[in-house]
């Protein structure tokens, strides 16, 4: 993967702000868990809360952290103040999602003035043992400080 | 839309019960609000502990019913005992998920032996007013009785 | 679906002369058979020449009428001058694209100042009956006059 | 990435078959440079036939390299006789599509008794420098010998 430059200082520290305003993280019981120029990790325990009907973790909440893990790695390459909003993405459910921990890793692969590209996987942990049990590709949009407004 | 014909006479009553076996329903408080052959509307009121950081619905809670409602929605057409496992699927985020309540519908495009493939959106209801906030296409495998085997 | 108001008076002329700016469109024998607002139709006639190995259309020839279909539906709500790039699109093959003609709809879903998100769906026609294909979820990117730098 | 076990001895002599019966290969002057257990390069020059309106190459024609490569890597790993269609497939347009060559590559993710995953990229090749211009995921379905009817 390429080496990215982030614009401010203090990239990691915005994002993991940013991070701990995110509701749905907490309930999730989800961790930031890595946060470098391009590229975060997040991850949470397996609990019955989070589960589909066959007891896997429901293709949802992974998601969920999937979603923000590569919306947070673009966000570590703007500037300060500038945000992100999901404008799509697409997963792959590659595997069932059976284990005591569930890894979420976001990679800008292409940074841009208006649009960031991401790739991301989710693993699941049983016992030590990764398996991979998503992919996803994501389009995140830029939001200009004091504008929220969606293009 | 095609009119479907279910195979199972109590299709609705399966569904339901599938739906009631998953626990990250219960945690968005969601209620399946309609079942018919090749359709499913899933809803959940706004709550804080499903936002991220500006405050709008995350991108996960709003994937997690509308994949939750285009899954079931393949269901209903199955033979009693039949399952269903998300394969992918996409979203965008047309719309900032703002609102006090949130409703999922998700449509089956093209049932099949293996395969059903879907439609769905998110719509955002405020103050009565509703605004679509997410389209989604999916695709869902069948998983045959006695058999939790993904393809 | 919603009624959508041009930008230009002349949107069909300029989505007309665009379209016969696309060397692949004419490799394809395709022709622009439907222009509105936020609504663009393209054909293109069975040949040998776009199969895959079991005979059937390619997925890359159906992709490229409703990619086209779905780009220049959102230039049809562009300003004159103002072009499009597509940014991404999710396709799902739902039945073999077996046929003597085949018919790319593009629709616009949510028209915006950055961002145009469209449906699109691919009909297979043969001896008369109409069978959809293929449908599509597309993201296209306005590109303004004298700007061809992608985001 | 993982090492792949082909089941069939021959598969390279197999997908090299298939490839050459895509009569939209011919049309695209595309050549398969590379076949490995699970992964194929497929290449093609650049061609005005192949443009769109900016005289980029058509995301239609990259759709189409792109997908016969994860398709025919998906084939790699299956049985003689068997053969695969494509899904679904999701594709990001990361930069504009300029160059002298084309080259897709696809790559097994997850193979499978009836779906087997892929991601491919792109890349533009100007003056011997390559640029990455599109990424994809995307579902393959095998097709057991003498049977082309789709789930």
């Amino acid at each position: 993967m390429n080496a990215f430059e982030p614009r401010s200082e203090i990239y990691e520290e915005l994002v993991r702000e940013a991070f701990t305003c995110q509701g749905f993280m907490k309930t999730l019981s989800a961790a930031m868990t890595q946060v470098e120029p391009g590229f975060v990790e997040i991850r949470f325990p397996y609990h019955h809360s989070l589960t589909q009907q066959h007891g896997y973790i429901h293709a949802g909440a992974l998601t969920a952290i999937v979603d923000s893990a590569g919306g947070f790695a673009a966000q570590t390459l703007l500037a300060k103040g500038d945000s992100v909003l999901t404008v799509e993405f697409k997963i792959n459910l590659v595997a069932p999602a059976q284990g005591d921990h569930f890894v979420a890793r976001g990679q800008v692969v292409r940074p841009g003035k208006t649009l960031t590209i991401t790739q991301g996987e989710v693993l699941a942990i049983k016992d030590g043992v990764e398996t991979q049990c998503a992919i996803m590709q994501q389009t995140m949009m830029r939001i200009a400080r004091n504008s929220y407004d969606k293009a």
